[in-house]
């Protein structure tokens, strides 16, 4: 009997042993499905193909922003018909409102707002320092307000990818800690210390958990270290050592000068693995994304022309343009005359100022459509320039007509 | 020469006679171009179709509002992939913000908003009586101040018909007064007698203007009179002898009860031209629209659809549902699963009422397409019936099914 009950036990712990190896192989091979395809002769823009659950991403790309399950404005077909090809949702808010449990009871993000491409979601880690009142940040994690009603809430970076796992996005995020800026070395330092050990709790966590619906989801890192190099090059090596499949770059533009973005930009994606997606968080303007994209960056975030269409402020190869503006009253170009958006093919300034004037929803939706078509072609177009190894003219092209308006001042 | 110039002077009076009569003519073929169809078996119900400058609209009709130019939230792609026919602006809104000016300019409100299909303008006769401050009515027309800022406007029956013709309406509506509910029998009697008077200077107005662009247009009268049945009488009478091409009931749905609303709307019916069509303005519910069709009306307009829709009110085959209330909160059926609509075909109610509770402003978007596809195919749904003699059972069943849910409470 004694020999027997060894020789099932013996079986038990080789199976799994073998079935924990398979596991870890086959979450290795989920992980590592971005194929790098061009670095460009001259800088180190980049273009890849980042294969994820719901689709095949062409990067470099812009994902538009869901915040609350929502772009703002926009419907998921006029996303698609824009070209979207990822879009971004908020852990911090969908776990608020409406809940992770009643996601994960309709069946995921995807299902829950009709978006059939990959998804994103932030961790809502820079939403828990940003918005949430009365943080209190230990190792464990951190206990926080909610902005809505004052509720108590404690984030962990387990129960992040717990969230995240109700979502079911195609790529999660790690749960950090965004110093704000300017803050003292000290600070920084601390700061990372502790980003860099919930990352490797978030790894642990992402493991030994599976998925919620019937695919596969992959885990991005967040390098931090404020605006200090050697914090920075911390950072990134111990996130490097921990092997996740994909690094963003966070703590960025919260403020702090252009040149310091693209310094600590640049210091970051030279250090970062070369056959993994980079992400810059949050970043930004259009000459900050194609700077970002000249050094290396894949991917980008922005609330910035939804925020700004909504706003009445629209973007164009010939720089920023105020729609709402008097001198559009009788303007009866379209946005942007070389533009092919739904906006640009069917309306002219005149009537979208109009909107904005008479406080017509149309107005917000025609400016915010335009804006993120406009992000889109931009990406779209640095892509064609990196296959074709002429990103640095096509950079300057792009540069000189948009600020043209601007210089001849 | 006393002769010859007699002669030229003869010739040129005769020109001007034939000239004139030709006009006219052409101007009556022009007013006339609805075409009756059917009455129903056992109804008052009518279907027929009306041949307009930007295509021929069916009937009955529900005509989406849009009021400033634009159809609360809708773009006009939605507006048309939802059958749209015909749709409504608003002079008074249009004559103040942006002007009738600019819109001319921009060669007529239809290619101002990109809206290739019929427009009916209202004259703003209801506005200046409902929104704009310290109106002051004379026999000449009417002075008001702006409710946007205040500004003083006089609008007479002759503006009115001006600032159309710079809109390019295909459908013009008349200065009318339109009495409270309740009023006076002498008060309505006095503004019924202004009512018509100023009819009549609209029609000469209409027939010695030309349209601005390169279309025609047509002009529908306005019935006035209050809830009394006699002055309704003489408005209808005194109307029918300036043989306008269309007729409108005004001064319903303001408050009276509904039996006096059925009851005004039958006595005009009987009253007016058979092969003219008729609008009964502002009105309203699914079952007043039910009522009214039965009663011989063609053409309705509301706001009502994209309001609620605005506030998270939506119809359906089995009554009307606050899709923002919390017992739809893990609802994950679309608002009417029968219905065929994008919001219905792609979204839940739990996601609509999350957009709700979280101030996306696509949910406003998809209750109110949601609405408005509801109400087109209610008049489609009707317009079948009336065309198949069997309106009155069509009527049964779908206000059976639209209040079983009420009478089973």
């Amino acid at each position: 009997m004694n020999c027997i009950n060894g020789f099932v036990s013996c079986y038990f712990v080789f199976l799994k042993l073998f079935l924990f190896t398979f596991i870890e192989l086959e979450k290795q091979f989920t992980l590592l499905k971005f194929k790098l395809e061009n670095i460009d002769a001259t800088t180190g823009a980049r273009s890849g193909r980042l294969k994820l659950a719901h689709g095949t991403v062409e990067t470099p790309i812009f994902m538009p922003v869901g915040t609350q399950g929502s772009v703002k404005t926009l419907s998921p077909q006029e996303l698609e018909d824009i070209g979207s090809q990822i879009i971004l949702g908020n852990t911090y808010h969908l776990y608020l409102r409406p809940g992770e449990e009643l996601i994960r009871q309709a069946g995921g993000l995807h299902k829950f707002i009709n978006w059939k491409k990959p998804i994103l979601t932030d961790s809502g880690g820079y939403q828990v320092f940003s918005l949430a009142e009365l943080r209190k940040i230990k190792e464990q994690g951190v206990r926080f307000q909610s902005h809505l009603d004052g509720s108590y809430h404690d984030f962990t970076p387990e129960s992040v990818i717990h969230t995240q796992r109700c979502l079911g996005s195609d790529i999660m995020m790690v749960l950090d800690e965004c110093a704000p800026y300017p803050c003292s070395l000290n600070q920084a330092i601390q700061s990372n210390q502790l980003t860099v050990k919930w990352a490797k709790r978030s790894m642990a966590a992402y493991l030994s958990s599976t998925p919620q619906f019937e695919y596969e989801q992959t885990l991005f890192a967040i390098v931090q270290g404020s605006s200090y190099p050697e914090v920075r090059r911390e950072s990134v090596r111990q996130l490097i050592e921990l092997d996740f499949p994909g690094y963003a770059i966070g703590g960025l533009s919260v403020g702090e000068p252009k040149q310091i973005m693209y310094e600590i930009t640049a210091l970051c994606t030279e250090m970062l693995p070369v056959q993994k997606p980079r992400y810059l968080m949050g970043v930004g303007k259009p000459e900050d994304i194609v700077e970002a994209i000249g050094l290396g960056v894949d991917m980008f975030d922005c609330v910035m022309p939804t925020r700004n269409g909504r706003k009445g402020t629209v973007f164009t190869r010939n720089g920023v343009l105020v729609v709402k503006n008097a001198n559009h009253k009788d303007d009866f170009l379209p946005i942007d005359p070389e533009c092919n958006c739904y906006s640009c093919r069917n309306f002219s300034r005149a009537y979208i100022r109009h909107l904005f004037k008479a406080e017509e929803i149309l107005g917000m939706r025609l400016a915010s459509l335009h804006n993120l078509h406009f992000y889109l072609e931009l990406t779209r177009s640095a892509r064609k320039a990196i296959l074709e190894n002429r990103y640095q003219n096509w950079k300057q092209q792009f540069l000189e007509r948009y600020f043209a308006d601007l210089n001849s001042r």
